[in-house]
C-alpha cells in the first residue's frame, strides 16, 4: 500500500489561497460596531491613535490599523478575538510600541489590540523568584515592585517595553549574557488563541518534560499565533555587589577578543557591551560624557563582595593583553544608573548626530569566535557606502546592532543600508549565526528568515496555519502574507 | 512473512484501540522487503532484538517493533522514514533504551530505528563552547573527547545515554541546577520529518530571534514530530575547581529548607541532591558506604578556588541552621567519583533492595517553595500503603523521584503504587508544578499531561497532526493514539 506523502508546501499555498489581503468595509463596519458595544469608549477609529498603533519605532512601512481597542481583561480579549475572527478581521497586539522591524504595523488592516491597560501585577512569589503580570505590565514597572524584595527581573533591551511585546518578540538586551533571554526567563504565558480560547502553556515549575514546549514556541512569536494575556516570568535576586567599568581599546578587534577570552574563561561577567567610535562621539555629545572616542566596552560585574573583586581582576587583566586604556569605574548606583542610561539612549544619541535623520537599527549575532571578523567586515561595508552607522553590541552573546541613520528622502542612502545589511546577514549567516539576535523577523526580515531556517519556514508556516487557519493573527509578520 | 508480535500487557489495556491500528501484514513486508534491498544485515527482524528495543528500562509493558533497522547516516534515515512512511508503518527512535516512560515500546508495532550507529562527534569548536554530534553518541563519549580542551557537555540524568534520546526527552539531572537541562544545552537540531525530509532547526548564535522556536519544539518531543539526526549543544569550561560534600539532616523537611535558602540565597550550587533514609540504606548496602541512613543532601560546587570556599561557608551556615550533621568532604576526583557513581546507580541500589523485584520510577516538579510539602505528604502516602519506594531528588529545581520497587505479580502492590503517584502528580499540578520534571510523558503519563495542560494539549495535538498527518512517528507516545 502506498500512501502519498503531504507535500510541506501544500498548507501555505492553501493559507494564501484563502485569506484575501483585506477585510470588506462591511467585515470591517460589524466588527467595529460589536467591538463598540463590548468597548465603548475603549474602541477608537480616530486617526491620531490608529496612525500611533501603526507606526511603533521601526524605520520601516507604517500601515495604522482600521481600529483600536484597549481591553482590560483577558476575557475581553477573548471576546474582541472571537468578534474578529467571526468577521475575519485581522488583529495586531501592541504594547508599548518599541519594536524595531515594524511588528505592529497593521500591513493588512484590522484592530490594533492594544494591551497597556491590563497592568496589573498579579503575584510576585519572593521564596519562588518568579511573578505573574499581565502583558501590559513594563520591565521598570516590574521592576519597581520587586526591588523592596531583593529581587530584580534581568531581560534589558533598553526601552522600558511591556513584558508580553517582551515574550512576543523574545527580547533580550545588555545582561543576556549572564541572566538569558526572554527564552529563558519566560516560565508560562496565558495565550488566547486565534478562536478566541484561553490556553496556558506551563505552570511555576523549573523544568518540565510534560509535552511540547509551548512556552518556547509563543516566545518569540510575533503575535502570530495568539495574543500573550498573561506571563510568569523569574526573578533573580540583586547581586550583593555591583561594580560597572568602562574601558577603551586601541581596536575593535582587540575589544572583541577581549571579551571573547572573558566568555571562554567562564567569568559570569552580567554585561559586557561594545560600543564603537561613532557611537562613542554620538553618547559624548547626547549625555555630555567625555569618553575617549575609541571602541570602548562597558561592563557590568555582579556577585558577591568578594566575587567581584575576583572577576574585575580577571577581566582587567584580560583587557590589558589587549591594549586597553585604564578602567573607569562607577561603582555608586547614580553613577552606574548614568552610564547605562548612555547605553540605552544609544538610539537616541545616534539619531540626534544627524537632525532630520531617521534611524533604521538592524542587529545579527554570530558564533562568539567569528564576532570580529563579521564587525570589522561590517565596519568596511559601511565606510566603503560612506554611510553613517554606528555600532553598538551585546558582544557576550556575539549579537550585534547597526543603526543606519539615514535621510528619509534620500532613496540612494537608503538602497546603500540596504546592501550592507543584506551583506550583514549572508555573512553572519555564512558563520552559522542569525538574521536577527533580538529585534526578530517582523516584516523587515522576511527573505533572511527563509536564507537562515529553508525548509524550516515550512514547518513555522505549518503551525501558524494549524493555530491560524485564517491567518487573522498579525498576518504579514514572520511570514509573507 | 508472519511477524509475531508480543502480546501488550495490562498496564496498556487501555490502548487496545491503539492496536487496531497496526500496519497490516502485506503492508509490513512490502517496507520489511525495502528496508533489507536498502540496510542489508542492519535490519533486523528477529525476536530477541525486537524485544530488546521494545523494553527500554520503564516497568511499563513492553511492545517489540516488528523490525530493527540500524541507519549509518541522516540520508539512510530519511530513506527509511520515506520507506516507512509510503507503508503507513509506524516508526520508533531508538537510543540508549533508558527512558523511563515507555517511550520506546512499539505500540502499533512498526519499526525500531536505532540510532546507535550513528555516533560520530562531527565537529568540538572550544571557542565558540560548542559541539555538533551524530544523534547516537553518549554524554560520556562526548565528555571523554573534550575534556583535554578543558570542556565539559553540562546535562547529566545518570545513565549513559545518547544526546539524540537526551534532546527528544527533554532529559535533565543533577546538576541541571547550574546548568540547565537539554532545553537550555541544545543549540540545534537536525531533524528528519515525517515525509523524510531533513531540516536543520538553528545555527550556533547563542540566541536568535529568527521566527518560531523549532529546536525548543522538537526537544522533548519524545520521537512524535521527527527523528533527531544531529544536535549541536553547548560545552562549559572545567570549573578551577570543584568539591563535593555529603551531609545528613534530623527531616526531609530540614534538608530541603536548606535547599530552599541555597536557591534563594543566590548560590550557584552546581548539584544539591536528596536521597531519603530508604535511599540512603540501599546505597550504603549496594556501593558499601557507612553514610547514616537520615535525610541526606549530596552538594557539589564549581567555580575558583576562592569562589567554592564561599560557596562552601555560605552552604555550611545555612545547613547548621538546619541541624545539619557534619558535611564529609570529597574533594579528590576519584572520591568525587565514587561518590555520585552511588548517587547515579540509586536506581540499581534500589532495586537490589528487594530480589526478584521491579522498580517503576516516576518525577515530579513542583515550585521549591513547596517542595518540602510536596516530598513530606508523598511519604506519607508511601508509609500509609505500606510501600518501598526510595526518594531522590533533583532538589535545586523542585524535582524528585519516587522509586517504587514492586513485586512484579503482585496486583495490590501495582494498585497501591498507582495510588501513591496519581495523588503526587494531583498535588504537584494543585502546588503549579508539573507531572514530569524530566522523565517525559512516554506511554505512562498520557492523562496526567491532559490534567496539566488541559487544552494545551489540544494546540500539541494540532502540531503533531500537521507535522506528522499519518501518526506514524512514535505513536501513542505524549497523545493517546
Amino acid at each position: 500500500m502506498a500512501l502519498p506523502t503531504v507535500p510541506l508546501g501544500r498548507y501555505h499555498r492553501r493559507m494564501t489561497a484563502a485569506v484575501k489581503l483585506r477585510p470588506s468595509q462591511s467585515a470591517l463596519d460589524g466588527a467595529v460596531a460589536e467591538l463598540r458595544l463590548l468597548l465603548g469608549e475603549r474602541l477608537s477609529t480616530g486617526l491620531a491613535q490608529r496612525e500611533q498603533h501603526g507606526r511603533g519605532e521601526a524605520y520601516h512601512e507604517t500601515a495604522a490599523p482600521d481600529a483600536v481597542a484597549w481591553p482590560q481583561s483577558t476575557a475581553e480579549v477573548g471576546e474582541i478575538v472571537r468578534i474578529c475572527a467571526r468577521h475575519a478581521v485581522p488583529m495586531v497586539p501592541f504594547g508599548a510600541g518599541t519594536s524595531l522591524e515594524g511588528h505592529v504595523a497593521a500591513l493588512q488592516g484590522g484592530v490594533s489590540i492594544d494591551l497597556t491597560r491590563m497592568n496589573r501585577i498579579l503575584a510576585v512569589r519572593p521564596a519562588d523568584l518568579d511573578a505573574t503580570v499581565e502583558p501590559g505590565v513594563t520591565r521598570k514597572q516590574l521592576n519597581a515592585q520587586v526591588k523592596d524584595s531583593g529581587l530584580f527581573f534581568a531581560v534589558d533591551p533598553g526601552a522600558d517595553a511591556t513584558l508580553g511585546g517582551m515574550a512576543a518578540t523574545r527580547a533580550s538586551g545588555t545582561n543576556a549574557v549572564r541572566y538569558g533571554t526572554m527564552r529563558e526567563n519566560v516560565l508560562a504565558l496565558g495565550v488566547v488563541l486565534a478562536d478566541g480560547s484561553l490556553i496556558r502553556t506551563g505552570g511555576r515549575a523549573r523544568k518540565s518534560a510534560a509535552g511540547y514546549d509551548l512556552t518556547r514556541l509563543f516566545v518569540g512569536s510575533e503575535g502570530t499565533l495568539g495574543i500573550i494575556v498573561e506571563a510568569t516570568v523569574r526573578l533573580h535576586g540583586l547581586p550583593e555587589a555591583v561594580s560597572a567599568a568602562v574601558a577603551s581599546f586601541p581596536s575593535v578587534e582587540a575589544a572583541v577578543e577581549t571579551v571573547i577570552l572573558t566568555i571562554q574563561s567562564g567569568i559570569p561577567v552580567a554585561r559586557i557591551e561594545l560600543l564603537d567610535p561613532v557611537q562613542m562621539m554620538a553618547i559624548n555629545r547626547h549625555a555630555k560624557f567625555d569618553y575617549a572616542e575609541q571602541p570602548t566596552l562597558f561592563f557590568e560585574f555582579h556577585g558577591s563582595e568578594a566575587g567581584v573583586v575576583e572577576q574585575v581582576e580577571r577581566v582587567k587583566a584580560i583587557a590589558a593583553d589587549f591594549g586597553a586604556g585604564d578602567f573607569r569605574w562607577a561603582t555608586r548606583a547614580e553613577d552606574r544608573s548614568r552610564l547605562w542610561q548612555a547605553r540605552h539612549d544609544a538610539y537616541y544619541a545616534a539619531l540626534a548626530l544627524r537632525p532630520g535623520a531617521k534611524a533604521w537599527a538592524t542587529d545579527v549575532c554570530v558564533p562568539i569566535s567569528r564576532l570580529a571578523e563579521c564587525i570589522a567586515a561590517t565596519v568596511a561595508d559601511i565606510r566603503a557606502e560612506t554611510l553613517l552607522a554606528p555600532i553598538v553590541g551585546h558582544v557576550g552573546d556575539g549579537n550585534f546592532h547597526v543603526t543606519f541613520i539615514l535621510d528619509p528622502n534620500d532613496k540612494q542612502e537608503r538602497a546603500a543600508a540596504e546592501r550592507v545589511n543584506e551583506g550583514m546577514v549572508a555573512r553572519a549567516l555564512a558563520m552559522d549565526g542569525t538574521c536577527t539576535g533580538e529585534h526578530g523577523i517582523g516584516a523587515g526580515k522576511l527573505d533572511n528568515l527563509i536564507a537562515e531556517h529553508g525548509e524550516g519556514v515550512e514547518v513555522m508556516r505549518r503551525i501558524k496555519a494549524t493555530l491560524d487557519p485564517l491567518n487573522l493573527m498579525n498576518p504579514g509578520k514572520i511570514f509573507r502574507a
